[in-house]
This record gives structure tokens, sequence and C-alpha cells, in this order.
């Protein structure tokens, strides 16, 4: 029986309909790599329909360029305002539409679910998230943005939870105990 | 210059991940009538981006049977609870996507507004929008569920909003005062 894992490439979406960030990632099991992120500004479209296929688009070409096989997203919304969730919905609406479209396999985690997942933290500040992401994928810290290091955790997200990492490391918490250097505070 | 109208025809949509209920009317601006309607059952979908794909699927379908050049769909969501919220968006994310790929012009009509235009009274019960919307398009009260007729409804309200009925009534109220035997009680 084999170790070796093909890699896989996964793309992160944290849609909203004022921006909507994305990043894809490769994992051979062992690590994660970047492979492309990017940030759709939507605020200076008018209407809700134009911004969607906006974003169905967007992804459509990213998703095109870069071949990921899986899409990761969040799936909770744990703010109280109504009007958010309806907003968050419409653009997650058309992330999963084209993610479908596309043939990818899907995976919605809850917010607390990738903030654990990335920080070993569930209750991780933004700032946390982002410093971790940068930290795991080697990335500039000037070169990318929260809507990117949120879409790049719930893909890094995907790849812990279906892969070997937690063979070797029961957890992520475990391997950051057990990594403290890794830590960004 | 001429009073007339090419006929124009309207889908309109009340969507959910749960059900999604459409209707094509056809107007002249004189009157109103019926061209198909529909119920999507989404509960044996397990998956919310499977459901979104059905959505997408079954609207791109009567919109290439039916040939609507517009698409009236509610905007706002008055309820209170977030969750039900996001559900509600991805649905109609699902279907305003499906619009913009028509080449659909999409109209988004307040709650309010659609009982309003329908019924001339913005805060009418289902009921009551269900009877007027069945008997200004003279269908048949068994055949038809209120999924299907919510979403008739915000197809009636945009042809009403967009045509000649308001040059001759000054408002569907004023039609409704003239016409007291229309309001199905």
């Amino acid at each position: 029986m084999q170790d070796f894992l093909l890699p896989m490439r996964i793309i992160g979406v944290d849609p909203g309909t004022i921006r909507t960030g994305y990043g894809i990632i490769e994992t051979d099991g062992k690590s994660v790599h970047p492979v492309g992120f990017g940030l759709i500004r939507l605020n200076n479209l008018e209407v809700i329909p134009e911004r969607l296929e906006v974003i169905y688009e967007k992804l459509a070409a990213a998703i095109d360029q870069f071949k990921p096989e899986c899409m990761a997203i969040e799936t909770a919304f744990y703010g109280k305002n109504v009007q958010s969730a309806l907003k968050i919905g419409l653009a997650r609406g058309a992330a999963m539409l084209v993610g479908r479209h596309r043939g990818l396999v899907i995976s919605e985690y809850a917010p607390r679910e990738i903030k654990k997942a990335v920080t070993g933290n569930g209750a991780a500040s933004k700032e946390q998230v982002s410093g971790m992401v940068i930290s795991l994928l080697s990335l500039r810290h000037d070169s990318i943005r929260f809507d990117e290091t949120d879409a790049l955790a719930a893909a890094i997200c995907h790849a812990f939870r279906n892969q070997s990492f937690t063979s070797k490391n029961k957890s992520w918490k475990t391997f950051i105990e057990q990594n403290p250097e890794r830590i960004v505070r």
C-alpha cells in the first residue's frame, strides 16, 4: 500500500456582495503551497444580479486557470443582521453554483472550524488567521488582503481535514503545541 | 404615436432552498395572462450546492421554454431569523444568476410592494394574494400552490409597474375601488 497522495488543489472562497476573496492552494498531504489568490471588487457595480454575475465569471476564470478539484467555503453566519445574512447568502449562492458547474466537490466549514484548523483557536481574530495563513504559505505580508487570507484559510482547513496531516498530528492543536514557533502572535 | 405595446413575458420567482416557485405571465399592457408556472421541490436533495444547481437548471429550462424577457423577484426579507435570510439569499442568488445568464432584465420588488400591486393592500395575507392572482389570471383554484401564486404575484407586480395600466388607473388601489367585484374576500 502506497503512502503517496496525488497533489490536490483546493479553491477557498470568502464570498460577499462588496468584495469576494478567493485563494487556491496545492497540498500533497504533507504541506500546503499557494497557487494563486485574488480579490473581486464589486462596490462599483450598481445592481446585485450584476455583482453575482461578476463573482461567477471571475471565480470561473480562476477555476479554469488554476484547475482546483475542490472548493471550500464558509457555511454559517454568526452575525445578527438579517440583511447582511441575505447578502452573504446571495454571494455564497453564486460561488457554490460556479463550483457545481465546474464539477468541483464543495465542502462547507463553519467559521469556528476554519479558525481552529488554521490557528488552533476557534475564536482567533481575523489578524491571527491572516498571520497564520501568511506563515503557512510563506506569503509576503504586504501583498495580501483579509478577504484573500480568509479564503485561503478555508482552503487550508479543507486540506488539513481531508489528508494525512491528522495521521501524523492527532490535531492541529497538537501540532501547534509541538511547534510553538509557527504561531504568529 | 401608437398606443400599441408588444406583448411582454415576465417570469416571477419565489426562491427558497426547500421549494422554489416560478410563474410566467404575458401582458399586452391592458391585461395579464398566465403562460406557465411550476414548483421546484428541493427537500429530497441533501446538500445546498446541489439544490442551487437544480434551481438554476429548472429555471433555465422554464426560461428556454417560455422565453420571458424580464424576471421579477422579491428583494427584501422581513423575517428576523438570520439562518432563514441566509438560505433565502442562496436561492435568490441562484435565481438571479440564471436570469443574468439568460439575458433577462431583473427587477426586484419588496414583498409589501408586490402585495400592494396585486391586492391593493401592502399587508395582504398569503391567501389574499393567492386569491387575487387566481382571479386576475383566471386560474383553477385547486391546480396551484402558494409558492406559485407568490411567484406569479411578483410577475404581475412588474407588469402593473411597467406598462400602461397606470395611465388608465392612477393606481391599482383606484382600480380596485372602481372594480370591487374583482376582490376575492
